[in-house]
């Protein structure tokens, strides 16, 4: 399944599925998504604790599946929490895009930092 | 663009445009994208400071805004992340699932918190 | 050495020796301990994870330990950041303090979240 | 009241006479502290997203500032779970660095980055 042909709805359901099946909807209160999104990301984090970014080599296959798999746990998350919330992710995250558009415009903010 | 026909890769490529229009990649490695995540999640949590997840009130519009916002930024940095290592985000996404699959069999921690 | 008697400045001297001996002050930039502090913030979040407050029994030697752990490796972490920036800690935490003060007046918010 | 000759426990009387003040008692338990001290943790780390350590300049007083400020934070959230779960920090503070001795003995990890 890869990016180009799968939906974000398809990777919400197979969230949904795998919550369901554990019963798990009682602790999935957004107030707790939130706080594993944090624990999620700092242990994404934390895989690049004392290394400067050219140390972490993505050309290791154990580095990159490690990277890999916290991403994946945040990016799940960030699914169950439109799941718990019932919000359109897609359109949320077009919105954003376009507040930020407004926010920093390309030609006063091109190769400076936020 | 709503998420039953919207594809991970279109929402990517959004992002990829946004980055691209400012000149931003020279900032996006992914060191400092996985420090902006942590960030993002942190302002998502801070909306749950101090208030039980009932106190939070997503049938009031300005909340719900802020919240799905907030989301928004840590989902658009799960896209950029994926953007700059070069990962198929939904194929990692199917096999982290996999995996917690395994370690959370459905029939022994049905009901029960991690 | 119980907090009664023990100085900030005893701490933080203990946390300049376990650094020096591991030569690690190569490591102990600002940028990389702030990376540091909140990855150990998030393990410490992380045993509240999926729980009430209610449901942490801080009456466990267990739970407590693992509790008392977290916080001192983040308390280590701003031992160390001020080590490397070379602040005073009571200092800046009695001004910061004092900003809180007039940022949230006793008698305006006595009983209200911030 | 420089670090020489502070106690932990003045430092931890100030942060319990501010928070009586305001009567956040009932705010303060340990699950919303440990957040509070995430969100401050990246508030924090904010001060260094997309800049290299040596771009942030402490020489220039408000940079410095802002980093103290944010420092003082996380380490008042500190004081005021200790406060909360009624611990000695001084005391769990030298027990997790004999730990951390332990695991990090100094004639192996010398010059080794965790």
């Amino acid at each position: 399944m890869p990016d180009a042909s799968t939906t974000v709805r398809e990777l919400r359901d197979r969230v949904v599925a795998f919550v369901h099946e554990r019963d798990w909807e009682k602790y999935h209160n957004p107030k707790d998504i939130a706080i594993s999104m944090s624990v999620e990301a700092a242990e994404l984090l934390e895989l690049f604790q004392w290394r400067s970014d050219s140390q972490v080599d993505l050309d290791d296959s154990e580095t990159r599946e490690a990277i890999e798999d916290e991403l994946a746990d945040v990016f799940v998350y960030c699914l169950s929490l439109a799941n718990a919330i019932d919000c359109d992710l897609s359109d949320v995250t077009l919105r954003k895009l376009a507040k930020n558009e407004r926010k920093y415009p390309a030609d006063e903010w091109r190769g400076r930092a936020r």
